[in-house]
């Protein structure tokens, strides 16, 4: 059925697996959802590949793109910029198809006020700081003070819960995802999302 | 986690699938729904247990729980009242568990005004008006006249579709039912509802 195009924003602090979540999004395809690829003025970590984790990009044509109006949400988070860009976004939602964002609180809600009713958002939480401090370690991608200043963001961004539509607790992997994407399904069918499809399935009910 | 209960209203015409779905649902020991049994006051039909399907009262005792404040909400359908008794709901409720309603749209909507936003409705739709005539016809538990008498009202009840949160159709029972368990589970994970049990875990997660 026709129906609007949504955007999921899936916030979380790092370590607490909304990259692993996305992923797995990603990976079903029945699902078909489409990720928002970021820019960012932050230098790329080996682990990642430019144009399929951030669109890596310097600060002067981050700013140009901004000014433009050409980011639907900024933010400056550990002193690196991230963005998203505003084209890829409406072209997929026109196609009655929904976006993936993975984003943290502060771009989500840049992106709430940009798009109101058509933006769905899941924050993750961790089951505890210790096992978020534990998932950061393991990772080993950066440097001890580096892990003591996420941690601490992570105690300001999981502050912000009550933001979010959605609140899903990731302490075991499998639950966590088919909680998300039972939240993918009843959105779907949400009537105000589908109005125009249901309108056009109801008078041709009741014309049969 | 500690979350408020919630009222789960499933509407939909006559021959829609909604009683199948709710006989679904509650076997279903899982999703620990309780469904809300209404008091009546037409006659029991040959394949109904008083207690199961209804409790079938008199005029009598139907007009004295409604004048006595007892009933959530109540209607006259198709000549006889129908109504549900608050006393069951309210318990359930206040144990965080969640209450299961089959009623029409008039229901709905008093217990939408009583309860608000503890309330999530969904809409059953039939995938055509042959395919609902087809199932009345084959459920042979009714006249000619009565089956035309529930078209007709069908008629009138899908016009409501915009009242409900969801809207589901039904031209695939398995389908229909992945969505409308899809919605419960959304729901449950909904931070609002869940409010106070999330402030309580993430006081405890920051504390850590």
């Amino acid at each position: 059925m026709r129906r609007r195009g949504m955007i999921l924003i899936l916030s979380s602090p790092s370590g607490a697996g909304k990259t692993t979540l996305t992923r797995m999004l990603l990976q079903d395809k029945a699902l078909d959802l489409t990720l928002s690829i970021s820019v960012t003025t932050r230098p790329r970590r080996s682990s990642e590949v430019d144009g399929v984790h951030y669109h890596f990009i310097g600060r002067r044509q981050f700013d140009l793109m901004k000014s433009a109006g050409d980011l639907l949400e900024s933010a400056e988070v550990h002193g690196a910029c991230y963005g998203t860009p505003r084209e890829p976004v409406m072209k997929v939602l026109a196609e009655g198809r929904d976006m993936l964002f993975d984003i943290d609180w502060q771009g989500a809600e840049q992106v709430r006020e940009a798009l109101g009713e058509d933006v769905v958002s899941v924050f993750i939480l961790p089951p505890s700081m210790k096992e978020l401090r534990a998932r950061l370690d393991r990772r080993a991608e950066d440097s001890a003070a580096t892990i003591e200043k996420r941690l601490a963001n992570a105690r300001r961004e999981i502050e912000r819960w009550r933001q979010y539509d959605y609140v899903v607790i990731n302490d075991d992997l499998q639950r966590a995802y088919a909680e998300v994407t039972a939240i993918v399904a009843a959105e779907r069918a949400r009537g105000a999302r589908s109005a125009e499809g249901v309108e056009a399935f109801v008078a041709e009910l009741l014309a049969g």
